[in-house]
């Protein structure tokens, strides 16, 4: 059995990562892959569980620390129930954010080391890393238009932070894709949803 | 105001932490302190949240990973919430559990190493140690028949592991203790509890 590939979406509020998931899941089906589609905070019981504790109440209900490290252990249930026996079984999986939104959130926007929430990784999920990341990216000003439309629909703890932290984790974003090329792909998801899918697709020949 | 003291008991199943921990409360109020007594996990209303995800459920429901990183979680919205506050104003603390048991209960017994248990610490809580902890401590075979006891009327996810298990546990705290001899005071838990409280206070009079 091969392994199957690993690969994260990853990219601030409202720029399609939820559709362009579904969408690329569908695209790798057609060429015949097995594909397990998930998210992150969630993806098994024991993370969806965590994610109702990170998601709901008020915005101080948690310490930066004590986010990070839900954050870290919902990702450890996620990897160990759902992630790795996947990949095992020869399935691909595409996950609608992972680790690096951790570091973009937490880490450049959130006040926890870089290198502290590597360590949380690393006792949680033995450091699992994607195969690809692929980083949704848009103007910041478009980026900001998404974000405002999506809060008049009500927003959570996280998202629902000021347009300054936002701005902060796009930055993030972009200093961790730029260390790590060999395993990011920055795709611009400005345009039809059709057309941005066909550039995700084509970032993966290489797996 | 002067900076309350923080009081940590510790010690396996059925040594009588819990009826120590009130007691050594009242003796230290009736000498005229505030005293806020507490536990883990739980102590504050984002832990006691973190403690139902750990402490129900099936024996396997978490990796070793995912539960020491929920009790970081906990613990560090335990000391944000309840006793940071609580210090700063003046009180004592006494918190039946804290640190040393996830090093004794995740790190000697469960498989993570105590420098990543510590490094989770310091992401949480900022490294926060007890001014004095209180370690009780039975002979192993009068430690076992308690434990047994106890099992009869129902045991948790952790409490509810096999006895090779809490002799580990056992073996953790005396090394903790060992390790750090300005901070434990190691305690015998056998014989009535109000010699074993005066024994408690006995050593606290540095404090």
């Amino acid at each position: 059995m091969t392994r199957g590939r690993f690969i994260s979406l990853e990219g601030g509020e409202g720029v399609g990562k939820s559709t362009q998931a579904k969408a690329l899941a569908a695209a790798l089906r057609a060429r015949g892959h097995a594909v397990v589609e998930t998210r992150e905070p969630g993806g098994s019981e024991g993370a969806e569980a965590i994610r109702r504790l990170l998601l709901e109440g008020s915005a101080d209900r948690w310490t930066a620390g004590a986010e990070a490290l839900l954050f870290a252990a919902a990702r450890a249930d996620h990897v160990a129930k759902t992630i790795r026996p996947a990949l095992d079984a020869g399935s691909w999986v595409v996950t609608d954010r992972f680790l690096d939104s951790s570091l973009a959130y937490q880490g450049g926007a959130g006040g926890i080391s870089i290198a502290q929430l590597r360590a949380l990784h690393e006792v949680g999920s033995a450091g699992l890393l994607p195969d690809r990341t692929l980083l949704l990216a848009l103007p910041a000003a478009e980026a900001a238009r998404r974000a405002e439309a999506r809060d008049r629909g009500g927003s959570d703890r996280i998202g629902g932070r000021d347009a300054a932290y936002h701005a902060r984790v796009a930055d993030g974003f972009a200093t961790l894709a730029a260390a790590e090329p060999e395993r990011f792909r920055v795709i611009d998801a400005l345009g039809e949803a059709d057309a941005v899918t066909a550039r995700l697709i084509a970032t993966l020949d290489d797996l």
